[in-house]
């Protein structure tokens, strides 16, 4: 990006004139939208991410609000046109809306390098806060489209995140301690357990979250103080009285 | 405001005039914010609102954002010229930003009113979305500061709210379930509770938030079980074994 060669940085400049008139007419200024998908894979908590290949960079599936378009609606539109994804149960959560929060990055500076051949005032020039939304879901369930040549959609491990946009990592760790905070509240409604599970998967699963290992006893205690949780009678076959207890979301 | 006489409306007009000339140099386009500060007096939870005199009515504590000005800093300095309050901990809760959130209001229906008169691209004629903090204080501890010609900042129990400004009743509603699904964790950090206090007392501040009553062993038993509180031991007085225990804060 930086090192842009002369006809891909006329293909830049032509690009972000094209989307800056229309991006004027049909968007709010100023306004941006990132949701942060978090799946529970493999015991693994992991990130939806896009790549966008004109820039070569990751980042957030993220877009802009339409001049009558409602901030929710806006988030599920974009995260459907970026990924796929189609009624996630989004979340919004903060604001992000720092001064410099977009000024520092490779898009910009690139920008600053073509300076003379962009017009003034273009689209991505502006000071952006961004809208954040969350999610918790079964990335199982649903199945990701990609348009190769502008982005891919991608799940990467919340431990291996690569260099991303902007602010980026900053909103993702802000969704994360909303997630932790949220986590027994919502933990039902997220629908990311089987329909069964034992106290051990659903320890899992906070483990990935919060990124360390829980006592088994005081966890077990725990959970079952929240009276969210029914235990099943185990099944009468010889083997059951080794098998661990089920459970499952009181309705 | 829907009557407004000759005069008023000539005033009004070069007013909205001004003020339009001026926003739209120094602030962002379609974002305001808007605060929610909560206070516990007497029993009761209480809302900060101001009266804005020009239109007669009730809103919170809002604003603009200047160019340069994170929306965190806007919020601090918005509260503070609204209501004299300084070092209030703001706690960014939500967006509002549904379409018509402020197209249905009185000051929009006055605008209508006076079509014609006042120049097309008027600043209240955006859509605004509003960035929205919340904060749980110490009313005794602060003063507030009225400037009664513009504006008046007064606490109002939040069981008699008056008709408000916008959406400013749901932007209230959003605050209050956010702070109860954050209070158990903020408790200590809100810094409303005396040194010492007794479990009555924490009850009351409960019950003020949740609207409801709770039972007293089992607010005892949820209270002692989150480890944020230690009892003190009695004073060797007479009358100690008749007295509740005093709890204080854990630091």
């Amino acid at each position: 990006m930086s090192n842009i060669k002369p006809k891909d940085s006329i293909e830049f400049i032509k690009m972000i004139q094209r989307f800056s008139r229309t991006a004027k007419k049909i968007y709010l200024p100023g306004v941006s939208i990132d949701t942060v998908i978090f799946s529970f894979q493999s015991q693994r908590l992991r990130i939806l991410l896009v790549r966008y290949n004109e820039i070569s960079r990751f980042g957030l599936p993220g877009g802009f609000i339409k001049k009558n378009e409602s901030l929710d609606l806006a988030a599920r539109r974009i995260l459907n046109e970026r990924t796929g994804l189609e009624n996630v149960p989004l979340e919004q959560y903060y604001t992000s809306g720092s001064v410099d929060r977009s000024q520092k990055d490779v898009v910009i500076e690139a920008m600053k390098n073509l300076k003379g051949q962009l017009p003034p005032g273009n689209w991505f020039e502006q000071r952006f806060i961004s809208v954040c939304y969350y999610a918790l879901i079964d990335e199982t369930k649903v199945i990701l489209r990609n348009e190769p040549i502008i982005s891919e959609a991608m799940w990467i491990d919340s431990n291996k995140l690569p260099k991303l946009l902007y602010d980026h990592k900053a909103i993702i760790h802000k969704a994360l301690d909303r997630l932790k905070l949220d986590l027994d509240q919502n933990l039902a409604r997220f629908n990311i357990m089987n329909e069964t599970f034992t106290m051990g998967e659903l320890q899992k699963l906070y483990e990935a979250i919060y990124q360390k290992t829980f006592d088994r006893t005081n966890f077990q205690r725990r959970m079952l103080s929240m009276n969210i949780l029914e235990r099943l009678q185990k099944k009468n076959t010889g083997k059951a009285y080794k098998s661990p207890f089920l459970y499952r979301f009181i309705q």
